[in-house]
C-alpha cells in the first residue's frame, strides 16, 4: 500500500505527549503514515486571523485529512478562537462523536452505545451579537437550508454506512418554530431518502432527561450547533468524560480532522501524566475515514483491552500509570 | 389562623384527577386554604390572546398564589401557547426547581441535593424569528440586565433563605460573549451584595457533563431561559423524571404559581392511574412560599414516606397503585 500524508497538530499542553502516544501507537502498528506537524504559532497570522498559520490549514486542506490535540486560545484581543477559526476555514460542518460504554471503567451507564452529530457552523456560534439599548443585547441564531441538509445528508449516510438504526433530530422548534423548524424540515427531507433508517423528533429537554434515565434508547442523533455541544458533552459524561471520548469533523471537499475534543490541562503539561486515550480513538476514527479498517480495529482493540484490563489507568481514570505506561501497554496489545 | 385564597388551574387530562389529591391531602392535613378553580376555557379569550380566561389570571393577580396541573396547548393558530401565556402575562420570571433524590425509590444517582433556578421571560423563548431569505432563518436571543438581574436576586436570596452554600451561575460566554456576557455581569453584580454565599461560573457543556459525573457538586444553579430548560429536565431525570419533581415560578408583584412540569397524559386521563406526586410535592413548594411550614413539612414528609416505603407506587414508578391507593397512603401518613 501506499503512504498517506496526514497533517498533525499536537496542540497546547499536554497535546504534544499524546500526539506522541498516537505517533508510538502508529509505528508499532505498521500504519502507512507520514505525519506533517503543524504547532500553533506565537502571533497572529493575518491570513486566517488567529495563532494558525496559515500554512498549516493549507496542510489540512492538501492532505484532507488531520489529527489535532487540544488547542488553549491564547487570551487577548484581535484574533479569533483557534478552534473556530478551524470550523470556519475548514468548512468543518459536521462535529461526530461516538459514545460508548467502555468494558472495564465503570461509571453509573453499561449501556450506551449512540453517535452524537452535531452541525458545527452556524446557530448560535454565528458571532453576531449587539446590543439594542443599554441594558439590552442581542445575539442571532441562524440556521441554514445548505447547512441543515448538509448535516443531515450526513447522519443518514453515516447511520447506514455504519449499521445504524436509527436517527433522532433533536430540537426545540415548540419554541424556535422557524430556525429548528427549518433544522427539522431539512432532516425530513433527507429521512425521506432512507427509508431503511428510523426517523424520530426528540425536543431537547425530554431528550436530555431520556439520555440521563436511559440512554440506551437513542442510536444517532443529529442536532444544530448549541444542541450538538450540550449532548455531546452530556455524552461524554456517561461514559466517564471528555478524556475518553473520540471525535472527528467532518469538512467541505471531504476533509476529516479528527480531534481530542478535551482541554489542554496545562497543570499536568510535560508531566507524563496524561490520558492519551481520546486522541488515540480520535485518530482510529481517522484510519476508519481512510479505510484502513484493519489498522483501525487492532488499534481500537488493544486501546479498548488496556482500558479492560485496568491495570494501566491514568490519573484522571484513578489510576497512577504515566502516559507513557499506558501507551506501552497499547502497544504491547497490537 | 385565617384562611388563605389560592387560585387552582387543575389542567387538562390527567390534571383534574391530581388536583384532587391535593385537595385530599390538604383536607386531611388542615391546611387553611380556600381555593378558586379556574379551567381551561374552550374559546380564545381576545383579552389574554389565548384559552386562558381574563379572569383565572385575575384570580392568580389577585390571590398571588396559585397551583396549576398540566395544560396541553390546543393545537391550531391564533393564539398562544398556555404556558408561555402565564408565564409573559403574570411576570413568572423565575422557575424554582429543587431536585432531590428520594430515598426509596432507586435511580442511578443517590445524591442529588440541588435547585435550578430558570430565567423565565427571555433568551430565545423571545418569539422574534423570521426569514431573512429563502433558506435562512434567525432566531432573536434576547439578554436583559433587568430580568437577568432580577433571576440572579431571587437565586442568591433563595440560598441564603434556605441555607444553600454557592450559586453556579450556568452559560455559554465564551461563545455568545454579549448576551451570556451580561447575563453574568449580573450575576457578579448581584453575588457581591452575598459574601456569605459562593459563586462560580460553569460552561453550559461542562455543567452537563458534570451533572451526569458528580451531581453531588452542584447546590443551586442560575441560569438563562433556554439552559434552564434544559438543564431543569436533565436534574429532574437524574432523580426518576417529571413525575417526581415539584416547581414553583416566582411572578411580578411577589406572585407565586406553584406547577407540576410533567405532560398532561392524555392516555391515562381519568383512568386513576396517574401520578401524583409532583403536584403535591409542587404544593408544598406553596405551602412554604406562604410560611405554612409546619403543614408543609407534614405533608412532606408524608409524601417521603410513602415513597420510601414503596408499597403504593403508581405505573409511572414501576407499581400497581392507583392514584387514590397512593393519594390515600400519604393521607394516612398525616
Ligand atoms: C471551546 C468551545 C469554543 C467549544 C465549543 O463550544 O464548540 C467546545 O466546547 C467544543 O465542544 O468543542
Ligand atoms: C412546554 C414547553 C413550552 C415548556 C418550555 O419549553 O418552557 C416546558 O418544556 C417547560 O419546561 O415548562
Amino acid at each position: 500500500g501506499e503512504t498517506v500524508r496526514a497533517t498533525l497538530f499536537p496542540g497546547d499542553g499536554i497535546g504534544p505527549e499524546i500526539a506522541e502516544s498516537v505517533k508510538q501507537v502508529f509505528n508499532v502498528a505498521g500504519v502507512p503514515i507520514e505525519w506533517e506537524e503543524h504547532y500553533v504559532g506565537t502571533e497572529v497570522d493575518p491570513r486566517t486571523e488567529s495563532f494558525l498559520t496559515w500554512e498549516s490549514l493549507e496542510s489540512v486542506r492538501r492532505n484532507k485529512v488531520g489529527l489535532k490535540g487540544p488547542m488553549a486560545t491564547p487570551i487577548g484581543k484581535g484574533h479569533r478562537s483557534l478552534n473556530l477559526t478551524l470550523r470556519k476555514e475548514l468548512g468543518l460542518y459536521a462535529n461526530v462523536r461516538p459514545c460508548n460504554s467502555l468494558p472495564g471503567y465503570k461509571t453509573r451507564y453499561d449501556d450506551v452505545n449512540l453517535v452524537t452529530i452535531r452541525e458545527n457552523t452556524e446557530g448560535e456560534y454565528s458571532g453576531l451579537e449587539h446590543q439594542v439599548v443599554r441594558g439590552v443585547v442581542e445575539s442571532l441564531k441562524i440556521i441554514t437550508r445548505q447547512a441543515s441538509l448538509r448535516v443531515a445528508e450526513y447522519a443518514f449516510h453515516y447511520a447506514k454506512a455504519n449499521g445504524r438504526e436509527r436517527v433522532s433530530a433533536i430540537h426545540k422548534a415548540n419554541i424556535m418554530r422557524k430556525t429548528d423548524g427549518l433544522f427539522l424540515k431539512c432532516c425530513r427531507e433527507v429521512a425521506e431518502k432512507y427509508p431503511e433508517i428510523q426517523y424520530e423528533e426528540v425536543i431537547i429537554d425530554n431528550c436530555c432527561m431520556t439520555l440521563v434515565k436511559n440512554p440506551g434508547l437513542f442510536d444517532v442523533l443529529v442536532m444544530p450547533n448549541l444542541y450538538g455541544d450540550i449532548i455531546s458533552d452530556l455524552c461524554a459524561g456517561l461514559i466517564g468524560g471528555l478524556g475518553l471520548t473520540p471525535s472527528c469533523n467532518i469538512g467541505e471537499g471531504g476533509i476529516c480532522l479528527a480531534e481530542a475534543v478535551h482541554g489542554s490541562a496545562p497543570d499536568i503539561a510535560g508531566k507524563n501524566l496524561a490520558n492519551p486515550t481520546a486522541l488515540m480513538l480520535s485518530a482510529v476514527m481517522m484510519l476508519r475515514h481512510l479505510q484502513f479498517n484493519d489498522k483501525a480495529d487492532r488499534i481500537h482493540k488493544a486501546i479498548l483491552q488496556t482500558i479492560a484490563e485496568g491495570k494501566y489507568r491514568t490519573a484522571d481514570l484513578g489510576g497512577k500509570a504515566s502516559t507513557s505506561e499506558f501507551t506501552n501497554a497499547v502497544c504491547d496489545h497490537i
